[in-house]
């Protein structure tokens, strides 16, 4: 199968729990109910649900049913960031995922409250929907960590100091590590422990997310400078504008490129005991850096 | 021992347990060591907190380790909640526990950044320091059902909708419940999950926590109309001036101060089984009625 039809599949289970949730009743009070649906069913990458379905099918060889629960919860976290880091006194964004951010479709207490709520419901569903208690902790103990202020709550901090100030590589790193690699490095230990992998096989897993959530971020900056708003399906170009700290304002386009094709590289090595299961994630780490979103 | 000696002693507990989390390396990245900081240990009631630790004593004689952590957990949650909550967009507030909001000490996105880290942390900290991984499954569904889109955040949307608005008093109790008193109910059950409470006295001790969370709130509404804001440590008389649903303004001073008294009463006699161990809770109940802040 086609890499692009095997992220198909994926997106498409991932998107099949989260509409559970939103049909279910019990989980959202109707207040909530429209906001939260504008902004967990849009049209989504799915990038971080998908790496913890396939990082479980390399240890289980198949996508079970924590996995999937899991694809879920990290989604939902992912889009709780956006909407928290699209507010005006944050990153102030207009358009995300080609639509309006949730503050300009609804209003900003609406945004915060929408972000807020999934934050809080993935915790929820991984406490509630986890087939054992001790699997259950062990996956939103990885999540909490890398999302929360140890992770990626603090790389948003830091982001926001950085703009308009020097900053080196080393610090630069870190602020990307921080903000987008801890949460790939969390998809690929979720998944891991979903199939019940040991503990060597998660640190080649864990390690392999970490260079692909740093890479995927350095791609990230480089799409800014080089990509259409049409392209990305948000604003375009804003990085400089609001000097942001980015790879290639730092150390330039070609260093940029070099050192996330040298990331990508490092990921696969890491995979290599896997052998031929391990081909899909191999594919992604290449496909995140050639994508035009 | 007094009840207010009684209520110090907790509150020593939840606050030492809050200060091991912040000294503790591994927690918070640098950036948000100040906020997360200034939001923790700032002068709380820790009523919430301080309601885990009795609930378990009345079921197995002693606050254990667990209940501890809980009671440090809720705390998180209750404290990112009133940090969003003072947002300019949301209830905008310059003041809070006698001190300027966290958006006016800093700014708003930290205030952002901070809230949503401990709402993360709470999470977090279950997910780790709960002695088995069964009870802290439980202790994080219960938390984060009462604080998400099925609780607390809808109570806060709904809350925020009905500014200006007509409201008829079943609509305000569900406002209530949901913002504040399944809050309570938390409370109370994660002190009974913790001391080991069989489904009997779980239901009684949840009982009673949502009793007096809606007591809690209507108190509150009848404090904003009463008090100044010196005695508050934060605005007071806002509720009129934004158009809040209040008990107060739906039903009148009389009406709810009875109302109040009523729920405490009912709270009271949900502890009926417990006999003399459920002294001090009924002391709380009635307490929460007549604090002055």
């Amino acid at each position: 199968m086609k890499f692009t039809q095997q992220l198909e599949q994926k997106v498409r289970l991932v998107n099949k729990v989260i509409e559970q949730i939103l049909t279910q009743t019990g989980w959202i009070e109707r207040e909530l109910a429209e906001p939260v649906r504008y902004a967990l069913a849009g049209p989504g990458k799915r990038v971080r649900g998908s790496l913890v379905l396939w990082a479980c099918e390399i240890i289980s060889d198949k996508a079970n049913s924590d996995a999937r629960t899991a694809a879920a919860a990290i989604e939902m976290v992912h889009t709780y960031s956006l909407i928290h880091d699209d507010l005006p006194s944050m990153d102030n964004d207009d358009y995300r995922r080609g639509r309006l951010t949730c503050h300009k479709k609804f209003d900003e207490a609406t945004a915060i409250l929408t972000g807020d709520s999934l934050l809080t419901l993935a915790f929820e569903l991984l406490a509630k929907q986890i087939s054992k208690p001790a699997v259950a902790v062990r996956l939103i103990a990885e999540l909490a960590e890398a999302a929360g202020p140890a992770g990626m709550t603090a790389g948003q901090m830091a982001d926001l100091r950085a703009e308009n100030k020097k900053t080196n590589q080393k610090s630069l790193n870190r602020i990307h590590v921080n903000k987008t690699a801890k949460m790939f490095r969390c998809a690929a230990a979720m998944g891991a422990i979903s199939g019940g992998a040991n503990e060597k096989q998660l640190k080649r897993l864990r390690e392999y997310g970490l260079k692909i959530g740093l890479g995927f971020q350095i791609a990230d900056d480089i799409l800014d400078v080089r990509s259409t708003s049409e392209e990305l399906g948000k604003t375009s170009g804003k990085d400089a504008k609001q000097g942001k700290a980015t790879y290639p304002a730092i150390v330039g386009m070609e260093k940029s490129l070099r050192h996330a094709e040298k990331l990508a590289n490092e990921a696969v090595a890491a995979l290599e005991p896997f052998g031929s299961k391990a081909e899909t994630l191999c594919q992604l780490a290449t496909e995140l850096l050639n994508r035009s979103r």
